[in-house]
């Protein structure tokens, strides 16, 4: 099918039976649930941008450079053909802003696609091993089905002085824990997966593990979610549930996912549906290839909302007659400048993308993880930016029932007015949209999602070094210091 | 009496019958409203410090240098004597780093007795009018009683581009619609007016106007808050109410103060309790002189959260086994010295306080002030170090119901482990800690009464130039560069 | 020719007989000049590049998309024909980087061609004139003769309170003061030229005015530096003349531009130069279009020196021994970070150019303009890491002198040892390196040119904020405020 | 004589034969050599202060806490006998405003006394040797003498990966070579002695080492600058000695000290000198003492240079017309903020300086330290912010001779005038005030004096963190949290 519509997404998890726990219940039906209903949608839209006839021709690609279904498939699971494609794939990650969806959580089937294909290509070369066939079944079914992949790659951890080997309980990290004739079985937890109970496949991979010793660490492999031995424990929506009028007018429509530790107990995982097993020497690479798809989005997805907060403190500003005052202008440019920095990390990382060997392009990772680290740094002053613009009541206004109480609305009508020509209303949801973006709940989840995401930025500092040719710098330092060669 | 007890303060709340709403809804008994136990309680802490043995002496002044009322007083209610009792008084605030208030909410005593007396001495050194007297008397009753002054000071302002004066409704800013024989009405409302409900006395001022025709906004006088006309709109609480057992452990305990909208219709206020009636040259002055020292407290107040801060990203630090990453241990030291620098520009202020000419004194506005923008750019940034510190849990942890669900309970008291030796529920609390304090609506709120408690950022910076001796130090560069004095 | 050699610029220069002044001497010979040597040896540089068979596929372009020569020109000279090609354009600025140039010059060329060929467009399309057929001549010539032009923009201004047509003196901007029959006679200072004693044409404009009344300073002309009524003013270097061993190795050799104030008393440039003449309403269009590609060219040559002062930071650190040092690490990763955002806004810039209705191409200002102001923000805070990484040698080593003294150098010998391996003598060069980029008068002259230019970050601001649609913004946040359209 | 005149600290400069080169010559004559002239100037204005009747309270103290001479001694050399004290310390440094001296260095006088009386008292308690009474000796000498003593701190170090001990060449950090009956011989080499040549005595003491096979590197003592054995070779002066009109109007009189790499070569002290020898335990302690009050005076120092480039920045601004300009003044603000937070920081340290059992006190190092970091992050952030404010011809202007040059001089005089009502030579001096406080030699020379003097930041962060009381944090987080006590 190639494209699927919002409906046949939301009919596949109806054919789902995960076993899902949130907030001490367990529920049967993910997809009706009111706590879902916001995550599910973020996804749907995803379809919708696939099926608009104005974005189509971003979110489709109908021939792609490296072809393996012969069908128009959706952008969001395409196997990177170059950098003109990656560049494009940028500007599909652009429409998320006419949409506002805070992440788009398409990534991760992008990710496990092209992870996987360069990966298991690898391994191949080295032990002639069947991974990377597996790997183009596998990139076939989710550009056919057009499925929604969950990634589950961050492990527990544990007591992190220590390595995966060395904690006390082995289980700290995703491990496997038999091998058997027809697959393996597998146990661990995934503490920080998601979307993982409203997607259609996960991917799972160990996240760390590097010695020999640890090779039951390095695995790769699909599972459906409903898999048995398969728990997953949602974290509660950042947002609230009950019914509003004005407040939260951003979060309880587009207020992110719900994450979910997985949980696997001796899961079993037939050999087609694993990428790797045990080739531990490859483990760190596989983890550096994800990394940078991941970074990669993490700058791409970010400018959705970003876009958002600069509407919202100019809007603010003019509902108080602020618009022309300086000090606010300024924190706007700043904001756009971000916006700027970002994009622009975004680009230059895709269009400077660099061929595997395997066919597919990575992009060069330096730009998006210079910008995820300063994306990351300016997020919580920015908050508090958009609360000095927009004034007191971000933070001091009553409640949305005292200005629907008769008793009492009047004396909001009055007094909650700003400029002369917008109606108190108008001003009042402005209000709650900048409460709703800097100092709500959600706010407090998205700030983590932008620091955390994709890991902290002390990992990224690191892959930028790791990245960079110090040697040639160094050697134009000694060119420039008159220092012989080779000195 | 001079020294309350905690009882008696809440006994004088339930005396008092004000007309508060909250949530769509009146609310007659205040004192017993489950959203105000908690500001309450921050309050009611104060009283604890002033009988507590190990704080007395620094929350009681036995022989303060200017005496009004021969007995032990508050030392929140005191009359700035001198530089050593402001020092003093900075102390008396750290104590409040034990109690982890964020807010104890007194210095507007402190302010209403300080700013009033100075400037109604100077008033009726002008108009040889009777105002001084009063302010005596409003002090020795504040003093006695032990008073806790609410302050309504900011203005609803309307459309920013007018002065209030050509605002097309006057309410917007507060006025006095009528002089009468016995006093004065008065009409309008205080958008910002924290802690009104729960409070013994309103301290009200015009915030604004200058200008002849502005007369009517120069007014400055005290109310009960439940004389007639008055209505309180009060903000829901920005922290949960629901019982929890492991959630948000610090906002539902102590997680701020309940803001209210005070509004004044017509509200009749003899002439006794009033400070200042037109006399629109000193409406300024008054406002510079209050402006000083509640910028002082802002510097004074937020050492006490932010020391919280720095324990919790040290705990978690350690409960993760990550106490001695260099990342971390950086962060820490930037939240260490962010507090030396705010303890000192307070202890700065207090040091070199200025002596006006009614025998109080002053803090030196410059230090305080540049510590209040300080921490104003900081605190957003820090939220995010924090979470960043802590890892993914802090937002994507599950909820308590799934710790304490048996079918559940196991999973996450497995894979939520951190070091060896320290329980998963120390872990799961610290987390718990972190994301209230970091990501969480309270984090909100707490950031927004940083960014604009004592108004924005942009206001202190005009007054941090209004200070400084410009000419003095064009001097100086003048005879730097050679260029003849007087030139 | 299209393409010139070093010598044939040199050559070039010997030819022209500009009234040059330096240090209150006049200079005839400015070729042979001592002070000049590293100014005209940068620019050599880039014809260096234009030759040389490694970089000549960049440094040369074959078929523009937009031909008016039919002959290899110099890339440096070329007309904007797409984004393909200004993508291009940041990569031969990226050659810079090997030849450690601060500032390669010839982007005034290159704006001088592109912004006079759209505004003389423009101009011609209202008012029928011939500005355009004089621009495509000015382009082939420059084109042909491969010329190094000099831009002549910013005015003296005088009292920044008044405009130019209030000024006390009218000479303060530059202005026409005759019409002829043949041409028109031009006066005023142009007091920030760049390069004029050594470049081969000067591009003149006015930099401001705006109304009727200033019709006078709306003009733009090119003209011989040896055009009668031409003084030339030169800034005496920035960096030593002396004869050294170790000191100053990178600034004696490429240590920046001589600028130049030019007077213009009544100079004659005939009609054929003349591309604006009183069209006011375009002054304001030629500005901004020049802005872009001036802004852009900041963002692109700055990386160059970036380069170079990540490889000293680094070599500094290996020769000390504390090459893993965290905080060092640290340092070197920001200043990485700083240059793939810059390197990413050049691209960004490029690859969104805009169509001008003359045909050729502007890059989308955003991105660069925020490149623009992040990098002069940082470089002063860089320049004091970078001291800091290297240690207190880097601004208390002794002279080269005391090394060269026999009675003095075994002391220098022995003690300025770092690591073993390394010979002193190479510390000691890197050591006089890091001073020269961060603590030396290049160093000065250089964060005063990355800090202004192209005009101070207000501007650029300004411009940022200007070009971004915050009304598609304000739309979007009153979507996710819930208010309805077109309110 | 406890008060010298400046004319008697030159004098004893002429009785001093001491060892100097610089720039490849040996000097004979240090006082009348030029290149000293600024530095023994800075130093004599501190004895102007101490006989100046407006600043003679603070420079002199007439019955100091702790008394050893029984006569009106200089507070420069005096002990801390009380938190009081340091206060007035602190304001005696302020006087340095005044004479806009970036560095009046007489702190290390102050440190020599106050770190050798409590270290050798805390030896003495454990080994029951005679230090203590020799440093009472010593702080007689300096105090009745009103020496200048010059301090010989950090140590060349070598190859950093390594320990002293562990040094290919022992050398490379100083060291005892032999104990005689008489004294002891010392080798190695100090390369960052300021001021060495013009002092009256050296202070030396080991910087390093700690292990008990590292006993040599414990050492501390004083020594004549003329020692047989001692040569000192002098940095360059970071100023221009050429005679100037207008150019370098502060570095020439006021550019800071001369730095010496002190060499002893077997350089004998007698035992009465000696303060510490070998006591290895107490080497750490010692250099923590010293550290204390070093960076407590980096933060009392740095304002007087502050303060200049503030009014520099204002004097520039409204020269050009610009003093309204909001962004200038913000930059201002900024810059005010910086005055403020230093001077907090130094008197938050100095009224909570805790008593050190021998009877002197020393500060409380958090919030000076605070403040050294904060201000070695600005500094350089800041000299582009000024050059910014000033405008192109900070480092665009020509020379002086040119302005001097009649054939020249009228087109500066004509198109350098900014403001109507400022002469042009005016203007012109207040640019080079700006430029030699922000793009010079000199300004590079202080940027490293301020981001490495007292040590880099990061050592500065770690004596932060360890000063702090961190535990008490996490029981306040525990508290918070709800996790039990002791858990």
């Amino acid at each position: 099918m190639g494209i699927r519509t919002r409906e046949e997404y939301m009919e596949s998890l109806r054919r789902q039976k995960p076993r899902v726990y949130m907030a001490g219940e367990r529920i049967e039906n993910v997809v009706d649930h009111p706590a879902f209903q916001v995550g599910i949608n973020l996804l749907a839209t995803t379809y919708d941008i696939e099926n608009d006839p104005k974005y189509r021709d971003r979110a489709q690609i109908i021939n792609p450079t490296i072809d393996v279904v012969n069908e128009p498939i959706s952008s969001y699971n395409q196997l990177a053909g170059g950098p003109e494609e990656l560049v494009e794939h940028v500007k599909l990650y652009q429409t998320h802003e006419d949409f506002m969806i805070p992440c788009g959580y398409r990534c991760f089937g992008f990710n496990t696609v092209n992870s996987l294909w360069a990966t298991t290509f690898d391994i191949d070369q080295k032990y002639h091993s069947e991974y990377h066939d597996r790997a183009i079944e596998l990139t076939k079914r989710i550009q056919k089905e057009d499925l929604v992949v969950s990634s589950a790659s961050v492990d527990c951890k544990g007591d992190r002085r220590f390595a995966p080997g060395q904690q006390k309980d082995l289980d700290m990290n995703l491990r496997v824990v038999k091998k058997r004739g027809d697959g393996i079985l597998v146990r661990g937890a995934k503490p920080h997966t998601t979307a993982a109970a409203y997607a259609n496949l996960l991917s799972v991979r160990g996240s760390t593990g590097g010695t020999e010793e640890e090779k039951d660490f390095a695995v790769a492999f699909t599972t459906p979610i409903d898999a048995p031995g398969i728990t997953i424990l949602c974290t509660s929506p950042h947002f609230s549930l009950e019914p509003r009028e004005f407040e939260y007018p951003y979060s309880r429509r587009y207020g992110g996912h719900i994450e979910g530790m997985v949980i696997f107990e001796d899961v079993f995982v037939p050999w087609e549906n694993v990428y790797m097993c045990g080739e531990i020497e490859f483990n760190r690479q596989m983890s550096l290839l994800r990394h940078s798809y991941r970074v990669m989005h993490k700058c791409m997805c970010r400018p959705a909302l970003l876009k958002l907060a600069i509407g919202a403190t100019a809007l603010m500003a003019e509902y108080n007659g602020l618009e022309h005052s300086e000090v606010i202008q300024d924190t706007l440019t700043e904001m756009v400048m971000q916006y700027h920095i970002l994009q622009a990390c975004s680009f230059s990382s895709a269009m400077h993308a660099w061929k595997h060997e395997s066919g597919i392009y990575f992009p060069k990772d330096g730009p998006a993880l210079s910008g995820r680290v300063y994306m990351s740094k300016k997020l919580g002053e920015e908050q508090g930016s958009m609360i000095e613009c927009a004034g007191g009541l971000a933070t001091t206004k009553v409640s949305e029932k005292d200005y629907l109480n008769p008793e009492t609305s009047g004396y909001i009508e009055k007094y909650y007015k700003g400029r002369e020509g917008v109606p108190t209303e108008n001003r009042l949801r402005a209000f709650e949209l900048v409460a709703d973006l800097a100092a709500s709940e959600f706010a407090g989840w998205h700030l983590g999602s932008v620091v955390l995401g994709g890991g902290p930025s002390r990992t990224h500092k690191r892959a930028i070094i790791a990245e960079w040719d110090m040697d040639q710098c160094k050697e134009l330092a000694k060119a420039a210091a008159l220092i012989p060669e080779g000195e």
